[in-house]
């Protein structure tokens, strides 16, 4: 209701703030939210692989899975989880959120494990329950240098988290629930574009987790650097160029919600 | 308009309360929306091997069908449903509400047996109108161990119940028809990952119907024990731990458009 | 603002209230609307036949374009007009509305006259633009009788107009705009289950314009029959059954929206 | 939150309404909107042929890429843009704004300078970082002239446009926000029906961008022509005929947003 934005507050007191129940509970909500995003993705990427199996071709409607996947496992995770944490199902998001202010960092460090828990465990779920397929990391294609895909997976992750920001949070408004949407819609746009080229991962949890338990760390780098730089420049376009500080009260941070 | 759930009522009361003319609607809905649903999905299942017919291979353009016609089916016949029945279209989303409180046990029993029998009716005309096709029942992988199969529809079912949950009642909150489009959704990105392997049902009804006309009652067990688990699990993970009591006036059940 | 469903209204001053300037506007947005709805439609399925030349077979892909097409088109097709005319954009949608009671007879008829008009029209650009490829009439597969085809068109169009039904008219809820989204959505659903079977068309309009231009009226009559019996029943069930009378000021008609 | 529409105001008053801060902001928002839209969409065509090298064959889910990118990007494109510039992503939705005079003939070159710089940069982006892929311009089918892809796309522009207007600003309503997915969808749906034949570009400064990286302006002009008079058509019918004056308070146009 009120913000607590202006209020001094040292690192110990906002550690506080980020074990209450109202906090666990967001961490909570960022483990389902990822656990399920990271089961659909990693998993529709496996499943297409069988579809296709005899067969040395590849074919656009997997690019289309790998798209249509994100669309949809991303937009119903971000709305299942925005009245709780703001949905964030990414670390890059929550890293962009940190960097404008909008989560405190000790906030952020909890939001990233839960994350990073919920991928490792849902490959694990797949990489257990499937028999005879692998869970696959991320690869970049020979068309791209390790240089390029970073910089194509940092562009794309600047689109996703440039429009969570415009969203803005969700919560208090009911009308803005199509703003899940357009997230998940920004995102498979993003996957038709990129994914045969630098991997289309846009989301480090998301690389970390299948690499874990593919037991590739490869081209890992790629997938954080990239993403992380297009997180906080996103961010940072949005508070400072687009929508500054005048407007700053038509945008509802994610740091209310979790008592920071 | 008022909540009855405080007065007590005993198991005549509850039933004489599932036959007033307000619940018969509630049912009729529920036939409704579920003949549509399980048409759609088994008949599209139909659909996609005819338009494969002369091959002996498979395509991710199969794996598409089957997530998008859950999408496309499962929000539209959900949200017919919505302001009448609550939109179940589903006897794992009756079971995990009646598991929490919201739905009464002789009400999800009614609500159980419209969407069996539409099920069955929506399979039986399909064998009737498509000659010389066979309505299929849902099959494992060989992938899969049985209780392989099994877990990973209890995991499907757990995230569309949760998701039906996180999204309420739209029945009060028009802007909330959203919510029918993010339950299919969830439902949509959980049969990319998994359609393969266990076979994606997420739903017993619609296994039952297609088991009961194709004549196969194999690995039916699959179908409903990891469903029913998980549809418990996700109501009472969503109602103690991320929605817990000092929230629940922003959950609004379905019980009262039934008049339990 | 106010209904005037209760005024008495002979036939002739219903006659007038159809040719008001209001009443025009809602023919010319109906004109526009089922023009692009049947030049996306038809226009894709030449488009799909162009990328699959040169080879035998047919894919799920041409499955998947059939109904994409259906859900693309048909929601922003029912949206434009939505608070114009009602959005029918189909002459079974507007036939279930008169049956009803929520169109006049000679409204209706003004209806029904735009969209073949439009649907003509629509067929014709596309044949006179794209040199070398025929627009192709609906067909019955080798599958289904026309008994069983004009079953399965009717079951298609009953689920559609009670969806629209459901929907009621989103011209004074501005919330309820995501009703033309569902709308798009059940009618691509139902492609998928039908369109290899029995065409999977839906709309009489589009049915004829294509069977004009293509000089092929074969069948046509499953096209009609089937869907104007399903549209009536969808209407009368929604009206009586599931929404019945004392429900009836949660329904909006579209005839206010025409002077009727 | 005042209309300025009546006062009136000379040319030099109104150029300098085009570069007040606010202005300025929508330019960026356009900037970053096409950068994205431009993106993706060209980006998805190089991804949809690099799935299917090593095969003569062409395939309807390149079809499906090429529909689906567009609801994706264009949906989202516009919704992170509406409330800031109006969401126009596209020269011939500028171009049929100002010719309704919801836009100034300043703003609207402005606009049209940021779109295409967008575009340009986006095309360069994917040079640079794909190795040993071509960026390649729209191309016409052997199936149409040069005149009839042009009159093709007009239609498919008329259509994108007139949604557009039917869609208002939906910088007012927040629960407009469905607005831009109906742009997105209408979008796609042209793009099933056309791509094929005539390219299905829809948007000059997509069609500008990708021939000056690639290098060819063969039938550049079919990608303007048209487009412009269908998007003038667009915004002249919308609000002379379907929405005539009487019924302007309904719209909202977008020229408040840019100060003019």
């Amino acid at each position: 209701m009120f913000s607590c934005k202006m209020a001094p507050s040292s690192l110990a007191s906002r550690f506080r703030q980020s074990v209450t129940p109202t906090a666990l509970r967001s961490y909570a909500a960022e483990f389902i939210s990822t656990f399920f995003y990271v089961f659909s993705v990693v998993g529709s990427s496996m499943a297409s692989q069988k579809m296709m199996s005899g067969a040395v071709r590849t074919d656009s409607s997997n690019l289309l899975v790998a798209a249509v996947v994100n669309v949809f496992a991303l937009a119903s995770a971000v709305y299942i989880a925005a009245n709780i944490s703001g949905g964030h199902v990414n670390p890059a998001v929550t890293f962009g959120m940190a960097v404008g202010g909008h989560v405190s960092i000790p906030t952020a460090l909890f939001y990233w494990f839960a994350q990073m828990l919920a991928s490792v465990m849902a490959c694990i779920v797949l990489r257990v329950t499937i028999l005879g397929q692998h869970v696959q990391s991320y690869a970049i294609a020979e068309e791209m240098t390790g240089f390029g895909a970073s910089v194509v997976e940092g562009i794309l992750t600047f689109a996703l988290v440039y429009t969570v920001f415009a969203v803005g949070d969700p919560k208090r408004d009911p009308c803005n629930a199509i703003g899940a949407v357009m997230v998940g819609l920004m995102a498979g746009a993003n996957v038709l574009a990129a994914g045969p080229f630098s991997g289309g991962s846009v989301n480090p949890a998301c690389a970390f987790g299948s690499a874990i338990v593919a037991g590739s760390f490869k081209n890992q780098a790629v997938y954080w650097v990239g993403p992380l730089i297009g997180a906080a420049l996103a961010g940072i376009v949005h508070d400072n160029v687009v929508f500054p500080a005048e407007n700053a009260d038509s945008f509802r941070g994610v740091s209310e919600a979790v008592g920071v």
